[in-house]
């Protein structure tokens, strides 16, 4: 009796990997600050709970496959109201963004297809490539340019005829990575010219700093029947609990497909669909204080890795991670050690190893994901702890 | 710009295909008696809707991957309370037994490898096939022996060296039918002398009617390595909108890949996960009310059917369904002319064509799959109407 060899292949979240470690430390009294993870602990909105306390159901049916008529509204409206054309009926809601993406996959590619991607990716997008049996081809960016695009042409060179669609996180996760009006057209260009899809996973679309202009790949006309976003209320509203996300495209075709997909595993969940609803209806600038708040601690991360010495970490334009390269060989088993043999006064922090974002993970082995959810006071103390860890780990 | 080949090749819904006629005729003003769909009228314990108001949560963070410990402990529990010996880390939570079937699949079954099961099998199976890339076999069962399983030679026939398990719903989706004490032995004794893992999806198991004993995959001890359950709170506490299931297994070898599946997509939705752990605990015997008002309605439908002229159905000895063979050519043409060009004083039904649950549909167009999930009075008066369109139908 054996696994399937797709099971076996597929790995371990590198986000979640070194939770045991984590686990046994804080057993063992460890406080440990957790920035691996993208977990905002800004608090819910309180709408979200007072709508399904409020919400009066006798028999909890299935929703409809699609999702609530009154979330797919409340979706729309938010697209509208961020200058993003999408009807109701071009929206599916699914379990999270990852169900979206899976939905995607299965639906524009076909087992040994393409997915063109940048290094590095977000780790989960793996798991479901290898879901899907779709193979994955990247083009590269570095923490030197803040993980911009490359050139067009180093893009192109990646492109078979077996490459189906380009898949980006804008604002980027792991990298911060906001692009500009540039190398959105850029990107559109090349979909148009190799006849590809654009997967545009942006649910980190709120989370932009200094100001910046955010442009999303639905944004532009020419290539809208190309276009599929992603999208998931957990970051937004922080809710990741909710497992609330959504796929919305221009395109016919791809929506009754997607739709097929939703009828398949019936509905997503009810009471969480009343939840989400109440929340795009909120009144007001809700994100404002939250991209405040964000932004306050990406200048406290920046600033306190800057002072680590050996550390190099990209100015995070949006979403709420960096990626740091740290003056080690090995940064998983400087990770586990933190978590294992290292404590200062009794804490100690856990990270991402960033390998796990690489598809030439060997290359970029001593490098982290930090995920600055955690207010700059925390933050201040773990990028303390992360010094002091990195100069008794050199010392052992 | 074309979809991939398997979104194309994936059926719609057997039981929601004809939802758009429902849905116009609805629009019209008919009255439609919904009988396509599992989804039970019996009201959802109110504990469910108390524990999530009760909930004081400021940050719905992720819950951990394999569901929430409280729920894992709870349905461990409830396992224990029917014989069954699965510990809380031999479970992982997902979102439906929908979820649970495809990490199952995924962890058991390459690419090309082959999932034996009866015809005819629940419609739904078949997109996860697809979803998956396995292929199916069938072993056919028949209206006229209830849906029980053939000899043993006859499902070993379909065995192949590609043959890597074997998938059963017991009690039976959509025939109703229970496998015997005999039958259960049967199939493990294959799945043993053929290197076979046993797929029981056994989401109705509290559905037994005429004082019968279920029989579980997972109470024999000899081929405990080779099962996993598949199960749900759905129709157990009518809670189908929670989107709350599990998967089960003393293998744990099976369990480490049901829990990297649920890593890959982060979480099952907290909120249902608190209310669930709730249903299950539950003091008293809430199943024994429920199970004695769905043995009325068997009771209720088998008899009206039997009234009809040129009806054939099967007796259910289980869950909520009966597979009927109607006096038509074509059940879904049927179908879709009650719902189009049929009242019987401003109402109608709805009835899922069966061609859908067979992998030789073309040898079962004649039939059509009936939930039983309205009082016996509405019951009455849709076979009511049923008889009547059969009579108009064919003076058309």
């Amino acid at each position: 009796m054996t696994l399937s060899k797709r099971i076996q292949a597929m790995p371990y979240s590198a986000i979640r990997k070194l939770t045991p470690y984590a686990n046994a430390a804080k057993k063992a009294g460890k406080k440990i600050y957790h920035l691996n993870i993208g977990a905002p602990d800004v608090k819910t909105p309180q709408v979200f709970f007072e709508a399904i306390k409020e919400a009066d159901i006798d028999v909890l049916s299935y929703a409809p496959s699609p999702g609530l008529p009154e979330l797919l509204e409340a979706t729309s409206n938010y697209y509208k109201g961020i200058g993003l054309d999408f009807e109701p009926q071009e929206i599916v809601v699914t379990n999270g963004a990852s169900e979206a993406l899976f939905f995607v996959l299965f639906t524009l590619l076909d087992p040994g297809d393409e997915i063109l991607t940048c290094e590095p990716y977000y780790a989960n997008y793996f798991s479901y490539f290898t879901q899907a049996g779709v193979s994955l081809k990247t083009f590269p960016t570095s923490v030197e340019n803040n993980f911009h695009l490359p050139s067009r042409e180093v893009i192109e060179e990646k492109i078979s005829p077996k490459t189906k669609c380009i898949l980006l996180s804008n604002p980027g996760n792991p990298t911060g990575a906001v692009y500009t009006q540039e190398e959105i057209h850029m990107v559109c260009q090349l979909a148009k010219d190799h006849d590809l899809y654009i997967i545009a996973d942006e649910v980190y679309r709120e989370f932009i700093f200094d100001g910046a202009e955010f442009v999303s790949f639905a944004s532009v006309k020419e290539v809208q029947d190309r276009v599929v976003v992603l999208d998931s209320i957990s970051k937004r509203f922080s809710a990741c609990g909710a497992r609330i996300g959504s796929v919305a495209s221009k395109n016919p075709d791809i929506v009754r497909a997607m739709v097929k997909m939703a009828t398949s595993r019936l509905a997503a969940p009810t009471l969480e669909m009343l939840g989400a609803t109440a929340l795009y209806e909120m009144e007001g600038d809700y994100f404002q204080e939250v991209r405040e708040e964000y932004q306050k601690r990406r200048d406290c991360i920046y600033e306190e890795l800057a002072k680590i010495e050996g550390v190099q970490a990209s100015k995070s334009a949006g979403a709420f991670y960096t990626v740091a390269a740290l003056p080690v060989e090995d940064a998983e088993d400087f990770c586990r050690w933190l978590l294992e043999d290292f404590d200062l006064e009794g804490e100690s922090l856990m990270m991402a190893p960033a390998a796990g974002f690489y598809e030439h993970s060997q290359d970029y082995k001593n490098q982290v994901r930090i995920a600055f959810i955690l207010n700059t006071q925390d933050l201040k103390r773990a990028m303390h702890i992360l010094d002091e860890g990195l100069k008794a780990y050199k010392a052992r």
